[in-house]
Parts: structure tokens; sequence; C-alpha cells
């Protein structure tokens, strides 16, 4: 009968579900912060939640107080209902408190309410006192339970005070919610508890108007159970509420082994990103605060409450009393983290202009205003703190991927938060070089079978895509000094060094990081001048290479001017489909020769022997020029390129560093070339996009080369945290979960492709929009150029800033290269997410253009 | 009475406490692996540990069975005791259950033991019917409380199968052990636990000799309370075992409630690094399995007990017969989980080396044998597999500090683990320009109260030392062109840059990073050859430092050539103290006088206007040249260097990679130096060492050069992860810990400085060793070089090997810069530990000197 539980079915189908919630929920998220808002959690059942909050109402309403305050209490999730009832709990406690305590209180008044809203029809039917119906409903029906009660002091009058509780949700077992939702076929969707919640948390702070504003509120959202237990979904309610991140207050357990219940489940909050404010337990004579105090430190108060009495019939007013010190002290601490967080969170743009010096930012051009705080990020969201009016986080879809590395949605954020605990505990970081430990011999077993599959041996590791590209060049040049006899000139002659000059072969609007080697493998651009790196040479042939894109709903080829001339009669030619475009078909084709001679020609003034140039490394971004404005590059070209160098032993290295990963939906851009490189260089999604963690990827022949008797002779580079433990964690984790089909479910085409992400018809409609030069759709990139001319167009340009400002007010995070925009979102968000931001950009595109021909016109009509 | 408890007095006592145990506990871990054994958890008290014990004993012992087993039960913390004994509960049911089941087991045959080690003396004189004693006995006593059993199949005969059960600790109160201990005054330090369980084991699973090798044993430690209760010291449990790692199984609740429980359980486990084989819990009726099994995904079997009957008279037989599959489903699970373990670790060492590629390594001088299998890292140690006769765990302190970055003592590691999960669920990664996140901000300011302060106004975030160097190369550059007017001549004609040359003024045998950039700073040396870089050109002006170092007791100078040929009576000189080096009143001396004109000379050839070279700006490593081989430059050459310098308008840069936070004893080696930068390069230390982070700061001044209309003349300059949240996470938390005396006790002066690590004593009998050239000891370092010619000395020598290997084996791993080996500690270890370390070094040097005379007079005699 019982027995070892068989974990793959069921686990997946609940899998789906909480994925699909957490995905697609709040595109209009929108957190007041206007008032103190908190979520009381407890680390087990029946700790006295709603004593706490019973307490914290009193404290608010019941205390000598200059002007009337509300105090409002949510009960999202309500099992057992109606025998039991938190939210009633509360109301008639305080009635009966505020009786009872009236008398000190001469000018006092209190409007008092109880609102049941939404219960299962099992529950409805309990509380209305109807037959259970012989159809069983489904769903949830509107109870519209209303109780309400006014109490006044002696003198009473002036206006009063409120207390406003509501229960959202209702079921009448008194199980766990996710159990009774079930059994009372009254499932109800992450999304619509949290929207409910958002209504009511917008109803009670916001509304009110101005007068309201001046309304001091207090507001706890009680939680059900523990922290982690489900909410009526499935979904554990530590994860359910993410998206709100309200601070918390933990109700801890004062009995044997609650010392241990109590760390655990604050430690489970942590691991989700809440803060806690306090924890707050019912003495039970073990001194459990002082074990607690050690484990948090400074961090947290703890405080402690009387014991309740256990008889049932005793009706707690004195516990209230004899508790009153503790939850005053409660309510101050809670106010004063509050405060603290608010006034931290009003400071943080001014600081951060007085203090950090951005990247890639003119600080001149970034006001105040402008900075955007992110107070945290969930899945593939900004959660960005406004001050406008009143104070409250709402959500940006970060639509940048931060610069390119993003990857995780909410679960997998989740678990990559619990793994990197883990690493962080069980290995911090550990020396890489001479040693083995778990995580790095995963991640390296991992890439060699994944993107290394079919041609690399060895794992490089280091720290980002600038060093894995140094390494890579180290690599290359090492293995055609070998091949090109120029080592043993070395050996021979010492001054035989300073008459060789080892170049790369690199494509016109490349990048390879920041740092002077990668920079040097790139053609001079707005980053290599004189004025951002003297030392700065390009040591390279670049050439300009022909590209691909579409344009009023048809892909084309434009080819650069030097092989527009030798064969005119291909340019703008149109292919029938983006597949077409990456078809093997074309090596047979004219333009394929005709590619092929012009790469002949170019090589042939460096293939001479004995000369001071060498071409030691082809070095190329495949398919997609990233930094340089997400050009698309014709893959036949670079194809033939590959070829061409293949045949010249000089060693093919791939920056996959933007593209790998399923940036362009498929594991490696090398996949869509359909060809291999010698060496190749991976970073960004590795990780999820969590961590830094780089990887240069080579072949056997390649690490010969640097194999023999002398330490000098191996590859002396490396960097402090090579193939760190936490890094290589998040990359064994993210680099399975984006080609699993059950947590992936954009993985197609037998776990070799992402579903196409960007509905066709709205990126056709985008290419023939007026202001857009061109398109490019692949994988998780959607890319547009502004049609622009002069200083408009270009990276310095701030062209797009309007443009961007209107998409950031949709909820939409984007960040420029110049007058391209792109929309970049993560392997594993779901199309209709994707609808939504082209839609939201066509319509912000129709502005655009608008506001620039008016502009125009204006200008025209000065000028005339 | 109730009320907010003070947090400060009582919680820094424990803190101390916990800190002094672990840091100095376990100099002879020894973990047998060569058996299963498993650590028995539980998400709170009173779930079953001792039935699920029981259990897997009964699975063990009481099935056919081949050949005859051994069944080991530790519970090394017990309270309640004689009324509560879990090891004579298991002693005891399953000799019942033996007389039971043994008609079907024929030729079985048992023989059983329960043995209570140490007692408390009311929990001894309990047991032993006395008298609590007049005067208050205190610490714990032998109580060697033994009983045995034996049991006989039908035919009975042949060898016995063996129950091994062992109380290690009791305490009289049923309350956690902290208390128990406490109020009975027989408090164990958590290294006594560990030792006597260390040897309870091993004695167990490593006894018996060769014949006991063939004994199937599997053993099972039983933990007290939840996962989190304190143990006797008042360290949480899951800390106190986390030396051993030992995995386990984990007993859930299957109550109401008890889902959070569970996972929050599990969570604290893998926040402490625990490896968990299973979770096992008590049907209540309420399927808590099904969330279970969701959360757990596919990592973690889950299986359900049959409900335990609540009738205390029942003798649990028959639901030990119901319960039978599940122990022996748990059983095969635990056994599976080990043996995949095993392989795997026996297996690492041959695919690591077929498939890394590890920096600075010639793997064709790294055997599989040399290859350490590091477990985990706990501290400052690792915990080492090996997998000679008997498999084991065993511990060496991580000497070579993991390339220099380590700081944490087991404390730290603990809290950054669950920060770092913390800021993967807050934040995971966000993008940092234009933008501000709490992390970053609080990062910098930390940066520039601290490290920073007095001169630096603004924070740059990278990802690594070289990055930091590029950047504030391009930095120093920027603003030493602006000063100089070659931007001005730039922009005028776009020509000129190409007859400008910048260069830096640099140290011989500095180093700054792999990548080209960071190389070019440096002289030549082996890293920079053709071989290694094609690219490197070394664009500097490298002088040959003064360095001091010890030697027989004595701090001295050493002049270079230059130097000494100019002031040859200061050669040799030497310091009655390592403080007098530094002391600023040698700024009159007659040897700065010499130092100063020395250096302008070499200025002078650069400092013509017009001329195609320039001195652009000062790069040095500040004190201690690190990889460059643990020089220790002349502090007063520095000064007079930045000096120089700063009058001719030319940018001074600090690398503060290895030196900064605390390295050196101070957070920085500028406050060694008496002088501050214009711009200095952090990383390493700066995130405790957990993760990649690097920050270089500047003034000001520096800043404003890069202020203007267009972007293009802000720095372009970046990394992905910028800035990350979980890199500045760790950054806030480790600089904090650092320089907090409550937390490193190693503070002293005020905040200002580390004490004394190395004990002068040992330090000075080392640097008059023989076989030693020199000795340098500062802060977390101590350096020596030994004696060396030809190729005996430099970087690649492998002269220093066979003493590597030595201290390997006396637990310290270290790794040599060549003939230069080293010892580095964290700035929290403490002076015991590194006295510890050096005493080792000492005897094996005395090892190594013997081995080489040897080796010398073989050679000689051959010779002759």
């Amino acid at each position: 009968m019982y027995f070892l539980l068989s974990l793959h079915r069921r686990g997946h189908r609940h899998l789906r579900h909480v994925k699909h919630l957490s995905t697609t929920a709040h595109s209009q998220l929108h957190v007041p912060l206007n008032h103190p808002t908190f979520l009381v959690w407890a680390s087990n059942t029946s700790l006295g939640k709603t004593l706490v909050s019973t307490g914290l109402a009193a404290s608010s309403l019941l205390n000598p107080i200059p002007k009337p305050r509300k105090f409002l209490y949510l009960k999202p999730v309500q099992t057992g209902y109606p025998s039991d009832s938190d939210s009633s709990f509360v109301f008639h406690k305080l009635s009966r408190l505020s009786l009872l305590r009236r008398h000190n209180l001469p000018h006092f008044s209190l409007f008092s309410s109880n609102h049941i809203l939404k219960a299962s029809f099992p529950a409805a039917n309990s509380v209305l006192g109807q037959e259970i119906s012989e159809t069983p409903h489904s769903g949830m029906r509107d109870l519209g339970h209303y109780e309400e009660a006014k109490a006044e002091g002696d003198v009473g009058g002036g206006a009063a005070s409120q207390l406003v509780c509501k229960t959202l949700y209702a079921w009448r077992e008194a199980v766990s919610p996710h159990l009774a939702a079930e059994r009372e076929s009254g499932v109800v969707e992450d999304a619509a508890v949290l929207e409910l919640l958002q209504k009511c948390l917008r109803f009670e702070l916001e509304g009110g108007g101005e007068k309201g504003k001046e309304t001091e509120i207090f507001c706890v959202v009680e939680t059900a159970g523990g922290v982690a237990s489900p909410g009526p979904s499935g979904s554990l309610q530590c994860d359910l509420y993410r998206p709100f991140r309200l601070p918390g207050v933990l109700v801890g357990d004062g009995r044997l082994g609650g010392i241990s219940g109590t760390i655990s489940a604050y430690e489970s909050l942590k691991l989700r990103g809440y803060d806690i404010a306090a924890v707050v337990f019912e003495d039970h004579g073990l001194v459990n605060e002082m074990p607690l105090l050690s484990y948090l430190r400074n961090r947290v108060p703890v405080l402690v409450l009387p014991p309740v009495p256990k008889d049932l019939s005793n009706d707690l007013m004195e516990w209230f009393d004899e508790s009153r010190g503790v939850f005053d002290s409660l309510k101050e601490e809670m106010l004063s983290a509050y405060s603290k967080r608010m006034m931290r969170l009003q400071d943080m743009p001014k600081k951060a202009g007085e203090i950090f010096w951005w990247p890639f930012t003119q600080h001149q051009l970034v006001p105040e205003e402008a900075v955007t705080v992110i107070d945290s990020r969930h899945g593939e969201n900004f959660a960005v703190f406004k001050a406008q009016n009143n104070e409250f986080i709402t959500q940006q879809f970060d639509a940048c991927a931060s610069w390119w590395t993003q990857g995780p949605d909410t679960t997998l954020q989740t678990e990559l938060a619990r793994d990197m605990g883990y690493a962080a505990a069980r290995f911090g970081h550990v020396m890489f070089p001479e040693n083995v430990y778990e995580p790095a011999l995963e991640c390296a077993e991992l890439l060699l079978e994944g993107v290394g599959k079919g041609w690399a041996s060895r794992t490089y590791f280091s720290d980002n895509g600038s060093t894995a590209i140094e390494i890579a060049l180290k690599m290359a040049f090492r293995k055609f000094s070998y091949d090109h006899g120029i080592l043993s000139d070395v050996r021979k002659d010492n001054t035989a060094s300073r008459r060789v000059e080892l170049m790369v072969l690199a494509l016109q609007g490349s990048y390879h990081g920041d740092t002077l080697g990668a920079m040097e493998a790139q053609a001079p651009s707005s980053y290599t001048g004189f004025l951002q790196q003297p030392w700065y040479t390009g040591r390279g042939l670049f050439l300009d290479p022909p590209t691909v894109y579409m344009c009023n709903g048809v892909w084309k080829l434009s080819l650069p001017e030097a092989l527009h001339l030798e064969i005119p009669k291909l340019e703008n030619k149109a292919f029938s489909s983006r597949d077409e475009i990456f078809h093997k078909i074309r090596d047979k084709s004219d333009l394929a020769r005709n590619y092929s001679s012009y790469i002949s020609e170019q090589l042939l003034q460096y293939s001479g022997s004995g000369g001071f140039y060498h071409i030691g490394a082809l070095i190329m971004e495949p398919v997609i020029l990233g930094a340089g404005g997400m050009h698309m590059i014709d893959p036949l070209f670079q194809r033939v390129l590959v070829n061409e160098c293949r045949s010249k032993k000089i060693p093919v290295i791939f920056d996959e560093v933007f593209t790998g990963f399923w940036r362009l939906g498929r594991e490696t851009a090398a996949e869509l070339l359909g060809c291999v490189p010698d060496i190749a260089c991976f970073a960004k999604l590795m990780t999820g996009g969590i961590i830094p963690l780089a990887a240069t990827l080579a072949t056997d022949v390649i690490f010969n080369s640097f194999i023999g008797e002398s330490k000098l002779k191996a590859l002396l580079h490396g960097h402090s945290y090579s193939g760190h433990a936490m890094g290589c964690t998040a990359a064994v984790k993210s680099i399975k979960w984006f080609k699993d089909p059950q947590t992936n479910l954009n993985i197609t085409d037998e776990g070799r492709s992402l579903r196409e992400l960007w509905d066709e018809e709205l990126v056709q409609q985008i290419s023939s929009h007026p202001a857009v030069e061109r398109v490019v759709a692949l994988g998780t990139l959607f890319a547009l150029e502004l049609r622009a001319e002069g200083s408009n167009a270009g990276y310095a340009s701030q062209y797009a800033s309007s443009l961007l400002q209107n998409l950031r007010q949709d909820g939409i995070y984007t960040r420029p290269l110049g007058n391209v925009i792109y929309l970049m979102c993560g392997p594993c968000t779901y199309p209709e997410i994707c609808s939504q931001l082209l839609v939201k950009l066509y319509k912000r595109l129709e502005d655009f253009d608008q506001f620039h021909q008016i502009k125009e016109e204006n200008s025209e009509s000065y000028g005339g």
C-alpha cells in the first residue's frame, strides 16, 4: 500500500501548471507602497498569525491617536470557512476590545467592517444555509457576506477610525488550500488571487482621493498555514505572493522544536527574496528567543508574546491587554522598517547619480528622474519603484535581457536561488587548476556534450566574454604558429618574433569585448578611437559582410560595395522565407562562388610565406553581429569564410558569447550556420544570466599545441574565479533547463529548436512601418533599425529616446544601440508575451512617427 | 514583562562562541566513506526519526542475506535520558523484531549491543540511581552503560550479523540540547561532538582489519529535534555536523502544515551544502507527498510510511511489518545514492584530466593521482576525497586562498550562502547603467567610505582584476591626455593620435592580469613571450625596485643594481623591525633623496613635450608584488614614486586586486604606504572570495574628464555583469564582516589593522633555515623563497614539488610560484591556526633540506 511514488507524470503536470501561471500573470502589476503593508507569515499552522494581526490592529486603532486611522486586514485565502474565518476573528475581537478600551479613549470612534468576497460553492452553501445543489458547481462564487459595527468613546464624535477586514477567497474544508480547492472544484489561479489582492490594496490604500491620502493606513495581508504551504493552485504561498515582494513579519514557534521550524521558515522566505521586519512568537518557557537572536544577529528584532490561554472559552481580552506592549513594539518595528525602505527608495536615484560611474553612459545625459529604481526582478520582469503621486511598484519586461544575459523564468529563478545557496554553502569558491569538483566537471561535460558536441574536447573556464575571447586568440595563434613554422623560427632566432605580426580575419561591425585583446580583433568603431583606448591599433583584416534583413515583410540580401560591384544582379535579392536563407542548397549557388573568390582574393595579400603579416585566426560572431547593430550576416558568406580559412589552416573561432544558448533559437548559432569552429567562446546565457562565467571550448589538436615538458609551454592565462563553483552550478542548471521540454515549453523539433516566438504577421507589419528601415527576428531576438539620417543614425544617436520612454511607460524596458532598438526575451518566454511586446511596440511606432512628422513639419515651416 | 529583546550583548557572546569552535576544530578530519553512512534529519521533533532508523536497521539485518552484516546506529546527542533513549529504542525494537522474524530466517544470527558513552552528571546520577551530589559537578562523565543481546534463527550458527547502537552524549532534561547542557552544566563543544563521532565511525567502519573490510556495513547518525535545532553548544545542528557533510535522509511531516515545514527544512539543509537522498514521512491522509514531489521534481524520492498507532501500549511490531516495503525501498534509495557518489568521486580525476583545460597548468605534468578531488569547502578548509585503501574525506587548509581570493570563516560562509540565495531570488541579475538597486548602491557606498575614503568619489564595476585594470588605464590615459593637451591635438588633427604613444610607469616583476591591456602594463616575463601572447609589446617604463625581506631573523633592504651603484653603503641595510620599514620618518632620509633623483632621471627621457612617448600613468601593486614572486617593495620607494608622478600630473593607479581588503593586514595597502592614488582597482577578497566582482574607484577629477555632451565621450567599457546584484551582495556582507570586531576577532587598533597572525619567533626561525633564501610575513601572507639556482629557480621550477606534496599530506594545500611558496590565510583566521601551519612548514623544510642534501651528495658521489 505504501511505496515509493513515481515522480514523473504527476510532478510534471504540476510543473507546467505553475509555469503557466507565473509567466503570464500580472501584466498590470501595481503594488501600492504609499502606506505600510506587510505579509504575515508563520513557520507552521496554528501559531497565532491572526492573534498577531488582531494585536496590530488594536495597536493601530485603540491607542490615543491625534487623528483617525485605518487598519486594513486582508485574508486572501481562507479554508475551513465558515467555522474558521480569520477576518471575522479580527473583526469581532477588535469590536470587543474597543468596547472594553473605549473608556480610556474619550474621543474615540471606530467603524469596523468584515467582508467575505468569494467562496467555493460548498463554502457558500454552508454559509447561506442552502442545500448543496445536485448539479456540481465548479469555480468560486461571489459571496458578498458583509457585517459592520461602530464603537464610540465616552465623548465620541469626530471622524471615525476604520477597521476594514476582507477575506478574498474561502473554502469549506479545513485542509490545505490546494486540497480544499481541488476537492471543492474551486481552484483559483495565482494570477486571480494576486489580481484581487491588488485590487483590494489599491482601492483601500489609493482610493479616497486627496482626503484619503492624509489618513494613516496600516495594512496586513495574512497568509494561510506555513510559509511554504500550497496556495489554492498548488503553488507554494511564498512563491505565489512573490511578485508583490511585500515585506513580512514571521510568526515563529516557541515550542520544543520551534527554533528549527522558525529558522527554516525564515530561510525559505529569504530564499525567495523577501525582507522580514520582525519575528514574533508565543512564549512556551523554552527561551527560544535566545538562539533565534543569535542566529539573526542584528538583522531582525525578535519579540515574545505571553502564553495564550489554552481554555477555548477564554475571550483573550486579558491576553490582548497583557500583550499590548509587545504589539506596540512590533508595530513600531514595522513602521520603522517601512519608513527606512521608503526613504531609501526615494533617495536612490540621487545617490546613484552621485557615486556610480555607469559604463557606456554619458552621465550628463541622465537626469535624476530618468534613473530606474529596480526593487527586484521576477523572471523576465523588473519590479520598478515609482514615486510619482502615490509611491508604488510597477513591472517592466526586461527587453534588453539585461545586456543579453537573461534566461530565467520565475520557476528557474527560484530554483537557481536555492542552487546558488547550496553551491555557496558547499563550495564557496575553490581553486580550479589540478583540481576537480562536481559543478566544474558536470558543467564541462554538459558543454562538451551540448554546444561542443562533435568537435570540442576541452573546456577552458574564465570570467566573461572578453576573457574567453582573449584566451581563444591565444589558442588560435599558438596553433597557427605551429602549423606555419613560426614557432620554430622563433625558437631558432629570438628576434624572429619581432618580424612576425599575427592578425585576425574578422568582419566589419564585429564586436568581441572591451579588453584590449578582444578590441584589437574588431574593426575600428566608436569604441576604439584614441579617446577611448589609446592602445588600440586594430590587428585584423576586416571584411565588409553581406547582410540579410526583413523590410516590407520580405527578407532581403544586402551586399557590401566591394561585392555589389562584382555581382550587381544579386543586390536586393529577396528570399521566400527565413529558412531559405539558411538552406545549405545555397552552397552550390553562384553567390557562393562569388563569395569564395572575393575572400580568397582578400586573403591572398597575407598568405605569402616569409611575410610580416599573417592571418592567424578567423574570429566571428555567427549569424548576428550584436553590439555592432544587430546585423544578420548572410550565413552563406560565413560558411564560405570558414571553409576558406580551414583550407588554409587558419584556426576558426566562433564568438558565441551573445548567440549561444538559444539566443537565436538554437543552442548554438553554429547549428544555424551548419558548420563547426575549432574554438568557441560562451558566456552570458550560459549561467541562465544570473552570474558571470565564461568558457572557451577547443578541439584536441588545439589543446595539443600546448602540451610539452615545460610549464612555460602551457597556456598561462587564468582568472581568480576560473571554473568557480557557483557559476558552474548555475550553468549546469540552466543548460539543462533550457533544453528540457519539460521545463522549457518552447523546445520543439526533438530538442533542437525553439518554436517561433515572434508572431510572423506582427513582424511583417512592423517591418512595413514607414519609420522602420529593417527588421531582424530570430530566436529570442527581435531588432529593428529606425529610419534615420545624419546624427540621428549611429551609436551615439538619441533619436529613439522618446520611443523608449514611451515603451517604459507601457512596461517594456529597452536599451537602444543608437537608432537600433531591440526586444529580447528568454528561451522560455511564452510567444503570447512576445506578441504583447510587439503590439505595444507597433502602437508606439505610430506615435513616434507622428511625433517626428510633426517635428519635421514644424522645422520645415520654421525653415520656410 | 514581554518586550523586544536587546540583540546586542547576548547575541554577540554566542557568536564568538560559535566562531571559536568552527575555526579551531578538526585539525585531523577523517570521515570514512568506505560504507554508506547517513544523517537522519527531521523537519521537527517527534516525527519518527528513530522509527526510520529502526526500520532501516531491520531492513539491513532482518532480511535473508548472503553473509553477515553490520548496522551501526549512532545518536550523538540525546536529551531526556534515561527516560528517552533512542539508541535503546532501536536496540530493543530490533531485538524484539528479530525474535518475531527469526522463523523465516533459518540461518540467522544477530548480536546486538547498546552503549551510552557519556552523560551529564544529573543524567548519570539518574541512571546509576545515585543521589545528586551536593557539590555541583560540571562537564560530562563517562557513563559506560552497556547492554547486549543475541538472537538466532531456527537453525542458527554461522557468523553473526551485528547491530551496534551508541549514544554519544546524554542529558537528563527533555528539552533542546543547548538548554539541557546549560542547565546541567554539561556543555560540550562542537569539536568534541565531532571528534567522538569520528572516532566511533572510524572504529566501527574502518576497524576489524581485512576481514572487517568485507562486511557490509550500513550506518545512520540520528540528529536531535529539527534540522536547525541547537546542539549542546548552541550551534545549530545543521551547522554542527557540516564539516562531515554526510548525506542525509529527511523525515518530513505528513500533518496539516507539514508540507511547509518539510520544504523549509529541506531548504535549510541545502543552504548548508547537504545532499538529501530521500524524504520520508508518516501518512496522515493529507497526501502531502504530492506537493512535495512537485516541489522536488526528479531530484529526490519521497516515501510515505503508514500511520503510526497512537496507542502508547502498542509495541509497533505490526507497524514495522506493514512498513517493511517502504523501509526496503528507502534503504535501496540510500544505497544507490551512496554508490553513485562513490563511483563519481573515484571517476573524477580521470574525467578531469580528459576534458578540463586547466589554466597555468602543463597537463603533461599532472598525472591522474595528483589531481585533488574537492568534495566541499568549509571556511578555510577543503574537504578532499582520498581513495587510498579505505575511501575517506580529509581536510586541507586552503593555504593558496584559492588564488588569493578567500576570506570566509565557516560562519561567514554560511551567511554568504543565505545571502547568495536571497540575492538570486530577489534580483538574479539586472542591468546596471542608468539604473539603481540596493546591493550595487550599498556596495558603492561601502567602497567609497572604506577603501576609497578621503580620495575616491566614483565606483566603476567590472568582473575581475584584469578588467578593473583595463578600465583604470583608460581612465588615467584620458585624464593625462586632457591635462597634457594631447586630446586637443587629436581633435584638431586626426592623425595626431598616431604620433603619440602613451606608456605606463611600472615596476619590474609587477603583474596586473592576463588580458592584453593589463599585460601591456607589465614588464616582460614568462607570461608575455611570443609563445604566450604574440600581441604583447610591453608599453611601459619598467623600473627595477628596491625590495625588503627577512633573512636570518632580520629585515633587510636589497637595492637593484642601478641604485646599488649609486648608494652602495645602503645595500643590505638592516631594519630593527618591520614597523621601521613603513615609518614615515624615512621620507626625510638620504635614501629617499636618492630614490627621488633616480626616478626623476628615469622620467626625464619621457617628459619632453612634443615627444612620441609619454608616461601617461603610474601603475603599481602597493607594497607586495604578488604573482611576480611575493616581493615586498620598499614602501619608501613607492611613496617617492607617487610623489614624483603627482608632481608631473601623471595619474596614479594602485592595483589592489591582490593587496586590498586586509590581505596585508590593513583594509588597503595604500594605508600601509601612507599615500593615496587617483584610481584604484579591487577584486578578489572584495566579495569575501565567493564570486567574481571588481571595482575601479576614481577621484572626481578623473570622472570629470569623461563628462560632456556626447555619449562618445563617456567611458565606453563594460561587461554584462557590471555591478551584478549577487557580487555586490557578497561584497557588502564581506566588507562589513572583515572590519567589524564583533565578527572578525583579528581586528585591532580601532578597526584599522589585523593583529599579527604569523608568530614572530616562528617566522624568524624559518627565515634562518638554510633552505630558505628570504621570508616575507605581512597580514594574511607568509611567503618564502627557497634557495635555488639555475632551472630550480623561477616560475617554471618544479623544485618545491616534494615539499608541497608533503604539506598536502599534513593537511595544507599550497600552490607555488616556482621556488617561491606561500601560506595565505583569511582576515578572520586565528593566529593559532597560522602557527600550526608554520610549525608544519618548518618540519617539512627540515625533510626537504635533508632530501636535497642527500640528493646533492649522491650526485656529487656519482660525479666523483
